[in-house]
């Protein structure tokens, strides 16, 4: 292969991390700049551009790079355009793929993080062989990729898969970042979970040791620690949120009928404590004809690489 | 063409309609027998075959047919079976395509009729060069077929596409004929629509012209004959009815962002009544990124050709 390589891009709110992948999905070597360092979007194409090329150089990978993906928030494969709604210092729409394209000489394919997960697990990870399945990214939001008969839904306009905006409480929902009420990541994402402790400890009475941190202060970590050491409050907020999941799921299952639904991100790493309930509720709330059939899994990407290992996996697909 | 027509086949019920059908959708003849006739399946596909013979016979199509397709309920399009769970006088599984292909010596495909729907209304009706499109078919039930990227979606198993059991009341919700409670099916079908009449005219105390009618004899069809005549009880069953479609529809679009989404079936038939709550609350519903952009078409199928011709587009796929 005259060009083995791809450059994979994981372009975060906070950092943007970079890095040279193999056909194997070996990480050759990667970096990052901050993402919020620059005002003005040309000069954070410039810095990417330059530690990317000494990344390149330092590699023996000039002239190498067979393509270059990118993940990054509410970012259009089928347009190469970041929209609207996102956490970045530069003014939407920006036309991200060509920027890049442009500035490297080198074809570029952006899509948005959970997607760019998706294709990363289907290449690399739990996902290689399966041709049907929907990835869940548990983050600061909930985020999804959806796969059908191995290929990216994508749909009309790019921006299928938001599955984290599936209404699950149409009355007296929480409200989502979205302005609209219910949302499953207004419950079931990192800062959800967050939420749901404020909840509970307003409304409970039992002792917890959560009540020892500043109610604002709490973080989904917070929550996992303590159920970790078994503090009854705590684990009824995974009981909460995978019970919530599992229903959500099986409403997934109707749609495309997958093999196995994915868990990626902070909150997926809590393990039992949120996958028990989850699969326990998913059985109890499917259709019958699903019921057994559905698997959840975790990622199996190492967390370091996985944004950059989806990212670069993209790469290979521009053009 | 050597072999310009295929066959057709909706095997309802109550009544299997056929036909033959040629390249561009017209309907050369039909012809129907009663499904519940034979108590052994072997016996109804014997009369199939006789009278689906002598139509071929009679338009002068002996040797010229390329593929038979049939929508049937719970057919397993990657199977060939027909799977548990319908209303047919023979034991399930039926392994209808073999039987079928057996019996006639001519490739057969075989889907649910909410798929051949939908790939004939992608082949002949409202969803020519669409490319992401969802059927959905407002009958006795809530059927659906999705298409992605021209693709149909079958899922997994071959059995995706399932969207009258979303749930839509996790609380206090009817049940539904699956056994759950709470799906969209219990709610917006021809039957959801007669149970909400039912419900209303016990909770409200208002005069209606639906309160002629024997409770347990209502069906939607005398809802829509009172809301033309402005009965404004069975109005408030369309707003209903159309209201949670809407809500539903705006979920559906988070997964696949369709192009469109296309009724099809007996509820489809009630235009405005229906047609102007349900797109208003989607609209309402909607998550900004889509506010506008996700069409509500009707079939452009006539109804008597339509289930025929949907079944019979399967026939140029059949191998």
């Amino acid at each position: 292969m005259s060009k083995p390589y791809v450059i994979g891009i994981d372009m975060g709110g906070t950092n943007t991390v970079f890095g040279i992948v193999d056909a194997r999905g070996v990480v050759i070597a990667s970096s990052s700049i901050k993402t919020q360092k620059h005002s003005k979007i040309d000069d954070y194409i410039n810095e990417l551009y330059t530690e990317t090329t000494k990344l390149i150089e330092a590699n023996d990978a000039v002239g190498k790079i067979h393509g270059i993906g990118i993940g990054a928030p509410n970012a259009n494969y089928f347009t190469g355009i970041i929209e609207d709604g996102v956490n970045l210092p530069w003014p939407t729409p920006i036309p991200l793929a060509k920027l890049v394209s442009d500035k490297f000489g080198i074809p570029v394919a952006i899509t948005n993080d959970a997607n760019a997960a998706a294709i990363g697990e289907m290449t690399y990870g739990a996902a290689r062989g399966l041709k049907d399945f929907i990835m869940i990214t548990l983050g600061t939001g909930v985020g999804s990729g959806i796969v059908i008969n191995g290929q990216l839904v994508y749909g009309h306009d790019g921006f299928a898969g938001e599955l984290g905006h599936v209404i699950m409480k149409r009355n007296n929902g929480r409200l989502c970042g979205c302005g609209r009420i219910g949302c499953l990541e207004a419950y079931c994402s990192a800062t959800g979970v967050a939420r749901t402790a404020r909840e509970f400890l307003e409304a409970r009475t039992d002792a917890s040791s959560l009540r020892e941190i500043p109610t604002e202060d709490i973080t989904s970590k917070d929550v996992y620690d303590a159920a970790i050491a078994g503090d009854k409050l705590a684990k009824d907020i995974f009981e909460f949120t995978g019970n919530m999941l599992g229903e959500a799921f099986a409403d997934f299952t109707v749609f495309t009928a997958p093999e196995a639904i994915i868990l990626f991100g902070g909150l997926a790493k809590s393990g039992e404590l949120l996958l028990k309930p989850l699969r326990n509720s998913m059985e109890k709330n499917m259709l019958s004809i699903w019921k057994g059939k559905v698997k959840v899994l975790l990622s199996e990407l190492k967390e370091a690489d996985a944004a950059v290992l989806g990212a670069s996996a993209l790469g290979w697909e521009a053009k």
